[in-house]
């Protein structure tokens, strides 16, 4: 499949290049060039063409992009032109954070079941989103065909998590649990590592005062 | 400075294995591969040994690479062989999910000191750090001499609090607000940006259904 052969770094640089041309809708801009989307990201213009070129002809030289246009084709590609149903597992500190945190719908997302093993907080409800018992994870993901989940649990019960949700037919799951997931050929698996992003800082502050 | 030329894809892997290897010290392994560590981290064993050849010899041909030996490698050059005191911005539900977060203690930093503008929520504690005003920033950062934040504030605000935090002396930012910071020379800014990850998934589980 043509998609899946775009480097991974590449479509990442997608994401923070729609992120920079929503707030330049937001701002009121109407066109914007790949210098700016550059400067704005910290990286050189031929960079932005080339990742862009990936997926096709986009802009108009000399004149470069229109901001609205633009937003909408990079929404096409990332396919979050709709909206995704995701659910969440794990509804501790961070699990209600998530369930709070706003952006997710302005792009794309809605978390709109989620799941948790404690009696307590099963029944209750975070930002309008009932907590349910796991039990009900596999009739909820195949009846509402949900493809996404967010696993916020512990990091020695998150492996268990996650082949409960590819057996439920779970196809891209986003981890915060601190350890590193499995999953069969055809489900993905993206790592939200807090300690390893502050590492990235540790060393460049650290190599700063060396 | 040759540390801040490692390209920052390399520095990230680096991160990642350090974290494979701590699982595997947990496990009790005591020896591992880079072709183990490729397998755990969907990889190849010549990109393990080409990024770890960027800072010097590791393990032994035939041999492969102590656990504990390399862990203490890793964290030497990531800087993470000190405890770095830390400062969370903003303490909303994100906010205290991370100063909830016991993984951040393990990996060489401790959250020590909590702002926030809000008057209900100064002098409470959470997690067992008091929340204090914002005009106390400056002072606590010259003081206790700290060099990294923890910036989860809304949007709108963000960059007037990286523009405190880069006058009171902060040297790298870890940014959870879905907005893209700009910080003088010598100031580290990485951005968490949770949209974006759920867009590699979208992309992925998409591309795969059409």
């Amino acid at each position: 499949m043509k998609n899946q052969s775009i480097p991974s770094p590449v479509l990442w640089r997608l994401s923070l290049y729609l992120r920079q041309l929503e707030h330049l809708a937001t701002k009121g801009f109407e066109k914007t060039s790949s210098r700016k989307l550059a400067e704005a990201l910290q990286t050189t213009d031929a960079q932005v063409r080339k990742d862009l070129a990936y997926f096709g002809q986009f802009g108009r030289p000399g004149v470069g992009y229109r901001v609205g246009e633009l937003i909408g084709q990079l929404r096409h590609i990332l396919r979050t032109d709709r909206l995704w149903k995701v659910i969440l597992v794990g509804v501790g500190d961070l699990g209600r954070a998530l369930l709070r945190h706003k952006s997710f719908r302005r792009n794309g997302f809605e978390l709109i079941a989620a799941f948790d093993t404690s009696p307590e907080l099963i029944g209750s409800s975070v930002a309008g989103v009932t907590v349910r018992p796991m039990r009900q994870l596999s009739d909820v993901v195949g009846k509402l065909e949900i493809k996404l989940a967010v696993v916020a649990v512990p990091p020695d019960v998150a492996q268990g998590v996650t082949d409960l949700l590819c057996r439920a037919g779970i196809l891209g799951v986003l981890n915060f649990a601190p350890t590193s997931l499995h999953a069969p050929d055809g489900v993905t698996i993206r790592q939200v590592d807090l300690a390893a992003q502050l590492e990235q800082l540790s060393f460049h502050v650290g190599a700063a005062e060396d």
